[in-house]
């Protein structure tokens, strides 16, 4: 086993409610290894202004094993990133080398031994260019990737922590809401907008609902699939013509066959990373065009940042797996490991078992992995059995809350003053 | 005790996460005393229409005890109305005789002894109008209102079912909402919009965040408070100078002194009763507003329907509450009432106590409820503690959901075959 004293971790990129978790499992983990645990405010960007927490204190570990135990089941529970998180892409290596001489003398200041990193597409990213720095530098420092992103777009793994906790929310409102839409006897179509700018698993979620309320959504729209409006209105009229309550799932991400987006509201954004930023306005400009075309009641209602952030409705198969992630990530860089990221193997649907693996984290960086062609109805407005098979375990399991007084309860703020500031 | 054969209710309105539990309260204490239980399709619209469901059949309650304690527990935690709403207004009785003969020939076709109709202030109309027509043609039939609506606006109770429950769902996202915007190192508004057209008491719910995360929104802006846009945009920008997340809990009805409402999306709607229909778009409008004046990143999410249907969430009080007062519902027919609505009466708050009432509907109907000064901090931009010790056991308590294979399961819809059209 690899000597090591002290770690360093960060969050970085959009947060999720499963986060926390994969934190809780480093540090749980590193505890145990009597590891000095630092974590990183704000990613790599707060760590190069120096703003550096001590773990063990901000949680007051080693005040009693009930505290620990019990600061550490909140923190897993507590939905957004606790140290707080950035979008900040890393130069190239070979570039800009007096950036990363920053980075190592931040380092060497504070004898950090290893770094862990949770977060998705870009934060490998980041994962993969200080690792590559510290191998072509003969710097000592392994650096380890650990999952998230509620978007499930990570290749190497066959889904990702955040996801099922996402998608379990997804699937429950769309039920919810299928019930509601049936309230009055007057035909009409209801547009849920679901996160995931370029793949669809999350809007494929929504096709869960069918196992909560007994009726599936009529249509799932994913971006994978380029849309044609007006054969998705004939196909609205048709089923309107049989049922009341029309029920459309779409991806914020779907476009027309020429690329164009189905919204009328402005440009797109781009992030930092060069890809779209979150847009908006899909199932708003779907439900107008019904209502305009087909002449019938439609509304439609945006999911929002609700669905990256529900930890009232965690699953407990995905917290376990975050938390195990984290765990498994501090087990790798004590077997010397770097320019990896855990990940997870599925070996069955049913019953659901799966184990943990490493990947190259260059294998991860900056590649989207999309709804595969087996898991989208031929007709391409709906998802098959075979999506579900894929999605049902992630989704299933609640995870028991913590309730104070009658009410959830989260991990209180990080206090600042746990903040070694440069 | 009256002799009863034949019972008739009702859904009308909005539907919440605990009219089913009302719906299940009545259903399982008729069931108790042997009566003929018979629901409308759609509220008194599908009544007259002739749409009516043998309840006893279409629950499936003969079959066996268990089957019927199991169909009784998903209809409690089914979100929406199952039995499926109108938004109709009944004729005043002296204008419009021919209307009320109608309803009394269907009345008399199917044997119907006495009616319970679960709504809002809208279904206490149609309440206190059917029972003084009945009392004036000296027609047999007691009326009685069990009530419910999410925007907890009825006089004549302490609070009303259904609102509990989205109280627990605005209050927990509020929380989440609160962790995710602090999640980057940047200064940022949010405003979360929630509903309530003219009285604040959901949006007031937001402040119980607080208790949750340990950090309560920077302000509360309720209808009941005109809103001067120029001292809300100073309040923040003086928020902005202490901290980086700010958090604003809106209601949609928000308007300022003059009365014109905060939102530029077009004209407000008026539904069947006159009111002024749920329009949306006032966080959107302030968030706007923020971003321009202040030069500062601002988000705006809609609560949107979610609110008033996730039973995910559901408040156990709440549902507790709405199965007794469902069941206080039959006791009162049984008793001979007539031309009144069930209620509760708060004893204490800590712990909280409570007692089921009566009172006149006549008292109820087409009156709203605001939420009072004692609860509205001095300023007009928060709520104070007492409307916190009024909101804390409303909210509390979480109901244990019904899972099925790791997925919540709610109670199908209602099977067409069973609804008696005439």
């Amino acid at each position: 086993m690899r000597k090591i004293k002290t770690i360093l971790v960060g969050q970085s990129g959009g947060p999720t409610a499963a986060i926390n978790a994969s934190l809780a499992g480093v540090i749980r983990t590193a505890y145990s290894h009597n590891l000095h645990i630092l974590g990183m405010r704000n990613g790599i960007q707060g760590f190069l202004e120096g703003r550096v927490v001590d773990l063990t204190q901000a949680l007051n570990l080693t005040s009693s094993p009930h505290t620990a135990k019990q600061n550490l089941r909140l923190l897993r529970n507590t939905p957004s990133s606790w140290l707080g998180s950035c979008r900040f892409k890393l130069p190239e290596p070979g570039e800009n080398p007096s950036f990363y001489q920053r980075v190592t003398s931040r380092i060497n200041e504070l004898g950090i031994d290893t770094i862990l990193y949770i977060g998705g597409n870009d934060s490998m990213d980041t994962t993969d260019k200080l690792s590559r720095y510290f191998a072509n530098t003969d710097i000592d420092v392994p650096v380890v990737g650990i999952p998230k992103t509620i978007d499930n777009d990570l290749e190497g793994t066959d889904h990702t922590p955040g996801f099922g906790s996402a998608a379990r929310f997804v699937a429950t409102v769309t039920a919810e809401l299928t019930c509601d839409g049936g309230v009055y006897d007057t035909k009409n179509v209801t547009f849920i907008e679901a996160m995931g700018r370029e793949a669809g698993w999350l809007t494929a979620a929504g096709a869960l609902a069918g196992d909560i309320c007994g009726t599936a959504p009529d249509f799932v729209l994913l971006p994978e699939v380029p849309l044609d409006e007006e054969v998705l209105l004939a196909r609205i009229k048709a089923r309107l013509a049989e049922k009341n309550n029309v029920m459309v799932v779409v991806s914020e991400g779907v476009h027309r066959a020429d690329g164009s987006f189905l919204f009328d509201t402005g440009s797109v954004a781009t992030d930092t990373f060069g890809h779209f930023a979150a847009q908006s306005g899909t199932a708003a400009y779907l439900s107008r065009l019904t209502k305009t075309r087909l002449d019938v009641k439609s509304r439609s209602i945006e999911l929002n940042t609700l669905q990256r952030c529900a930890s009232h409705m965690a699953s407990k198969v995905d917290l376990d797996e975050a938390e195990a992630l984290g765990a498994a990530g501090i087990e790798a860089v004590l077997r010397g490991e770097t320019g990896i990221m855990v990940g997870i193997r599925r070996l069955a649907d049913t019953p659901y078992t799966t184990e943990i693996c490493t990947v190259p984290v260059a294998d991860v960086a900056n590649k989207v992995k999309l709804v595969p062609a087996e898991m989208i109805s031929s007709d391409g407005f709906n998802v098959t059995e075979a999506a579900l098979r894929y999605l049902r375990p992630l989704a299933a399991g609640a995870e028991e809350p913590i309730i104070v007084d009658g009410l959830p309860r989260f991990l209180g703020a990080l206090d600042e003053r746990h903040t070694l500031r440069a």
